[in-house]
C-alpha cells in the first residue's frame, strides 16, 4: 500500500477558494472573534501530519488481527493502544467540542478535514474516537449543566470515550419495537436493562472508562417510537470526585465477526439494571438522538470519502508503477519491456471517475459544514433556519451519496489492481470490506433516500428543495457572462431542471399512490446527488479558472470537471427515466413468487 | 443462510421453453444421436441435488477455514476431500467431456446449469473441479493421441485434477513479458522452469496428480506473445502404466491471502527443470489456450450468476422472515409488531433487480451455450462458422457482464439484510468477497471490454456486430403481428437503434483516435450487455405470454420482464452518451498530475 499523503493542497482549495471561510467565519457571530484561518490551517497541517504518521501505519496489521473477546474483556489490536493515548493528548477527541467544557471548538468545517484524514488513514481506528464526538454532542445538545460537567472534559480528552446504543436484535431501523427498560430510582437516576447489538466501541481497552448513549423506554411510556428516551450510562460508575469505580453493570456479551473494519469491535451489550440519567426529555429520546444525527451522518459520508481517497492514492501509485501492455498510440516508454498502465484509457477512466468523485464528494461535504457551522454560529434567526433546512435536505444525500461512491471508487481502485487488488497484502481489498460498512449503519443508504424523499421532500410539497434550486439557479444566473464556466453552466442547469421535474413528478405521484416515495427514493437520491456535485464542481471552475496559468493543479481541476460533465453526469437522464416508472412493476409480484 | 434450492424450474424453462434444446440437438450431427432430453434433465435434476444437499453446506465453514499452506503442502478446509471423493465419483467432472476417452459428452447447454448450481453452492468447490475440465478441454482440442489417451480419462474421473499456469508476478495481462522457459530434452518432451503465480488449485490434497498446463518459451523464442508455447506438465510423473511417481520438480511455494474464495488455494507454483509435454504447436501457446477461453470465460460468467442467485434466494428468505417497520399503503401484518421488509418497494426493488439480472443472465449463458454447441456439433461449415463467430462475439460480455451484474447482487443481497449483512455468520458479505475475484481473473472485465470493442467489433469494421444486430432485426420483425410482445418490442428495437449508432460511432472515431477503443469499452459493454439481456427478456416473455393463465410462474416472468424494462434498461441511454464523449477527457490529466 502506498503512503498516505493528507490531500492538504485540495482541502485548502476548497475551504479558501471555493467556500471562502475565512469571509464565513468572519460573518458568524459565534465564530468572529474564536476563530482564525492561520489556527485552523495549523490544525489541518498538523492532523494531515498525525493520520499518515500514526494511524495509517496501524490499518493493514489491526484488520489482519482484528478485536478479541474474552471474558467480557475487548483487546484491541496491536499498537491501537499506544496510538490512541497519543492521538487523544493530542485533543483530537475534543476538536469541535465546546470550549465551556474544555472542548477545542473547532467549526465542523475543520472537523470535516480532519475526519477525511482520519477516516483515510483508517476506518477502524477512527471511530473510536469520532463516537466519542458524537455522543459528546449529543450531550451537550440536551443533557443538564451537571451531566456535562461530569462528562464532557473527560470525552473531550479522551480519557473517556462514547458510544451509542440504538439497535437490538429484533429492532434495527424500525427503532420503536425497542424493549429495554428503564425505571425510575427515585434519586434522578434510572436503572437500564436490556441488550443492545451493532455497538461500535461499545468495549474496548484504549480509555479508563466509556460513556454509553442508551436508547430505552419506561414501563408506562407509550408505544413505537414516541416512547423512547435517551440515557447516559457509564460503563464504571463515577463519583463525585470524577474517580472511575466499579463495573455498573454494563457488560460486553460479545463482539461481531464481520467484513470489514475488524479492528472496530463491533459489540453486544448487557445492561442488567445499569445506572443511568436522562439525557433530554423523557419520550424525546429519538429527538435527541437526530440532533446529532446530522452530524454522525455527514461523519459517516465522510468516512466513505477517505476510503475512497486512499483508494485513489493507492491505485495510482500503482499505476504510475506497474507495466504491463503497451500505449495504443504507440510505446510510451519504448526502452522498457512495457509501459505503464496509466497509459491505457480504461485506467485513465477509472483513476479520473474516483478523482471526480472525491474531489466532487470533498465539495460538497464541505458545502454541508458550512451549513452546519451557519446553523450552530449565526446570530440571525432567519438565517439559521435557512441554514438549518439545507442541513436537513442535504444530509441524507452526504450520508448515502458518498458512501455509495466509495463503494464504486473502493472497487474501481481494486480493479486497477488486477489480481493483486484481490490479495490482502495490497489493501485494495481492505478498502472495499471496510467502506462496505458505510453504506449499512447509521441509516442504511435505503433509509437515508426514504429520509430524503419522503420527510425532506414529499412531506412539505418541495419547499426544502426549493430553496436549494433556488440557490443553484442564483448561481447560474449569476454567472451568465463569466466565459470560465460558461461550458458548464448548460449542463448544470439541464441537469437541475430533470431533478426538478422529477422532484414534482414524485410529488403529485404519492398523492395517488403510498409507495411512489419508496419506489422514487434510491434513484432519486443519486439523481441529486449528481446534481449536487455538478453543482459543486462548476463553483470549483470557476474559483479554478482565473488562476489556471499560475499552478498546473488549477489546470488538472477544469479537466476533471470536464470529465465529471461529460463521463459521469449523463447518467442523471437513466436515472430521472428510472424514477418516473413508478411502482407498480416494482410491487406487482405477489410475495410467494420470489 | 437459507438452503440452496437449485432453479430447476428457470433451468427448464429457459432451455426447453426459449431455446428449444430437444430441437437444436435434433438438428445437430454431434448430437442427435446421442443427447436427448430425458438424460439431460435427469442430469440437472441430480446436480441440483447433490451441490444442494453435499456442496452448499460446507460454503460457510469453508470460508472461515481457508486452505493452509505447511511446507509445500496444501490443506483444503474440513469435508472438502471427502465431497470431492464423493463428488467426483458422480462422473461430474467429465461431465463435457469428450466420449472417446470416458467423458460423458454433454452439450455445453447442460455443463453450463450444472455450472450456475455448482457455483451458487460454493465458488470455492467449484474451481477445483471446474479447473480440471478446462485444462482437459485444452488437452482435448491441442493434445497428441498419446498425451490424450494417458491424462482425459483420468481428469475426468477427478482422480487427477488440472490446474492452468498462466500469470508471473511482473506479466498479467502482459502475457508477451512471462519468462518461464522450456528447454527440449531431445525425447519428445521439455525441461520447464520458472515461476507461476495466482494459480488456481496449483496443489491441493484432493486428488492423486494436479496436470499443469504451463505457459513457457522456448530459448531461442520470438519475443513477446508469439514465442509462447503451451506445456503439459504433471506434478508427479506417471509411468507407462499411468502409476503416479515422483514429484516432477513441481512445487507449491506459498498461498495467496485473499478477499474471497479462501477455501480455494491460490498457489505460486514453481517448475524446476519439471518434464514437460508440448500441447498444440509449438510457439502457438496463446492460441491453444484461447480455445479454451471461451469455455472457461462463459464459465466465470455463471460463477457470478451462480453467487448472484444464491445471494437473492438468501436476500429473499429474510425479506419474508424479517419484520421491520409497515407497508406505506398501511399494516399488512396489522397483528404483528411489523410488516415483513418485503412490503416496501425499495426491498422490492433490490429483490426484483436481481432477479431481473439472474433470470436474464441464465438465458444469456444459455444463449451463448447453444452457440457453442452449435460451433462444435454442427456439420454444416458455414452453421459452425456463424456460430463460432457470435462465440466469439459474445463471450467478452458473457463473462464481464454477469460478473459485473453479480457484484451488484451481491451487494443489494447484503443491502437486504441491512447490519446483519456485514456480519460473516449470515454469509451474504462472503458472496460478495467470493464473486469479486470473477470481475478480475481470466481477464478482468476490462480486458473483455477491450477484447469485445477491440478485436470482435472495431478490427472487423462491425462485421461480427452485424450478425447480432440482424439476428435481433430479425426477431423483431417476425413478432411485429404478436401482441403478447408488442410492449417489449418497441424498447428493445430501441436499445438496439442504439447500440447500432455507437457501435458505428467508435468504429469510425478509431479511424483518428487509436484511444477510442479503450476509452469506450466499458461502457460499451455494458450497453451491448443491458441491450443483450433486453432481447433475451423479450424471447422469454413470448415462450411465457401464451401460459400466463396456466401457472403463476409465467405471469411472474412477465412481471419481472416489465420490470427490467422499466427500471433497468433505461441505463442504455445514458451510457451510450458517456461512450459518445469520447477519449480526450479521459487522457488529458498529464501523470504527474494524479
Amino acid at each position: 500500500m502506498a503512503d498516505y499523503k493528507a490531500p492538504l493542497k485540495d482541502i485548502r482549495f476548497v475551504m479558501n477558494e471555493v467556500f471562502g471561510v475565512e469571509q464565513l467565519w468572519a460573518s458568524l457571530a459565534g465564530t468572529k472573534d474564536t476563530i482564525d484561518i492561520e489556527t485552523a490551517d495549523a490544525v489541518l497541517e498538523e492532523a494531515g501530519k498525525i493520520t499518515a504518521s500514526l494511524i495509517a501505519p496501524l490499518s493493514r496489521e489491526g484488520d489482519e488481527e482484528g478485536c478479541k473477546w474474552n471474558e467480557g474483556v475487548v483487546t484491541t489490536p496491536t499498537g491501537y493502544k499506544d496510538a490512541y493515548k497519543t492521538f487523544v493528548e493530542g485533543g483530537w477527541s475534543g476538536l469541535t467540542g465546546n470550549p465551556e467544557f474544555e472542548g477545542m471548538g473547532m467549526p465542523k468545517m475543520v472537523g470535516a478535514q480532519y475526519e477525511e484524514m482520519l477516516y483515510a488513514s483508517d476506518i477502524s481506528f477512527g471511530l473510536y474516537v469520532c463516537l466519542t464526538s458524537g455522543a459528546s454532542l449529543a450531550i451537550d445538545a440536551h443533557g443538564t449543566e451537571e451531566l456535562k460537567q461530569k462528562y464532557l472534559p473527560k470525552m473531550y480528552s479522551g480519557e473517556w470515550a462514547g458510544a451509542m446504543d440504538l439497535t437490538e436484535p429484533h429492532a434495527g431501523t424500525d427503532l420503536g419495537m425497542i424493549r429495554t427498560k428503564a425505571v425510575d430510582n427515585g434519586d434522578g437516576s434510572y436503572a437500564v436493562t436490556g441488550t443492545k447489538i451493532f455497538i461500535t466501541g461499545g468495549e474496548q481497552d484504549l480509555s479508563e472508562n466509556i460513556i454509553h448513549l442508551v436508547l430505552a423506554k419506561l414501563p408506562d411510556a407509550p408505544a413505537g417510537p414516541k416512547g423512547i428516551s435517551l440515557f447516559l450510562v457509564p460503563r464504571n460508575s463515577v463519583d463525585e470526585n470524577n474517580v472511575v469505580g466499579e463495573n455498573n453493570n454494563v457488560t460486553c456479551g460479545s463482539i461481531e465477526h464481520k467484513m470489514g473494519i475488524k479492528a472496530s469491535a463491533t459489540c453486544v451489550m448487557n445492561f442488567d439494571g445499569a445506572q443511568g440519567w436522562l439525557v433530554g426529555e423523557l419520550n424525546q429520546g429519538l429527538n435527541a438522538m437526530f440532533t446529532m444525527m446530522n452530524y454522525e451522518r455527514l461523519s459517516v459520508g465522510i468516512q466513505g470519502l477517505g476510503a475512497a481517497e486512499r483508494s485513489y492514492q493507492n491505485a495510482v501509485a500503482y499505476a504510475l508503477d506497474r507495466i504491463q501492455g503497451r500505449a495504443a498510440t504507440g510505446p510510451a516508454q519504448p526502452e522498457k519491456a512495457a509501459d505503464p498502465l496509466i497509459v491505457h484509457p480504461d485506467i485513465r477512466r477509472m483513476l479520473m471517475t474516483m478523482r471526480a468523485y472525491n474531489e466532487g464528494g470533498r465539495a460538497f461535504s464541505s458545502y454541508v459544514a458550512t451549513y452546519l457551522d451557519t446553523a450552530k454560529y449565526s446570530d440571525n434567526a432567519e438565517e439559521k433556519k435557512h441554514a438549518s433546512t439545507m442541513v436537513a435536505l442535504l444530509t441524507p444525500i452526504a450520508k448515502a451519496y458518498l458512501t455509495d461512491r466509495s463503494l464504486d471508487c473502493c472497487i474501481a481502485g481494486q480493479q486497477v489492481f488486477g489480481g493483486h487488488g484481490f490479495i490482502r497484502e495490497w489493501g485494495q481489498e481492505q478498502l472495499v470490506r471496510d467502506t462496505r460498512i458505510t453504506q449499512i449503519y447509521e441509516g442504511t443508504n435505503g433509509i437515508q433516500s426514504l429520509d430524503l424523499m419522503g420527510r425532506k421532500i414529499v412531506a412539505n410539497g418541495g419547499k426544502f428543495y426549493e430553496l436549494f434550486a433556488s440557490e443553484v439557479s442564483s448561481f447560474i444566473e449569476a454567472e451568465a457572462d463569466n466565459a470560465d464556466v460558461a461550458e458548464f453552466v448548460a449542463p448544470l442547469s439541464a441537469a437541475l431542471e430533470r431533478l426538478s421535474d422529477v422532484t414534482e413528478y414524485v410529488i403529485n405521484s404519492f398523492a395517488d399512490d403510498r409507495n411512489a416515495v419508496g419506489a422514487a427514493s434510491v434513484e432519486y437520491l443519486e439523481l441529486f446527488g449528481l446534481t449536487a456535485y455538478a453543482y459543486m464542481w462548476t463553483r470549483m471552475v470557476k474559483a479554478a479558472a482565473p488562476k489556471v496559468g499560475s499552478d498546473e493543479f488549477y489546470a488538472s481541476k477544469i479537466k476533471t470537471a470536464k470529465f465529471f460533465f461529460s463521463r459521469l453526469l449523463p447518467k442523471t437522464v437513466s436515472l430521472a427515466e428510472s424514477v418516473r416508472s413508478g411502482s407498480e412493476d416494482m410491487m406487482s409480484l405477489a410475495a410467494d413468487q420470489f
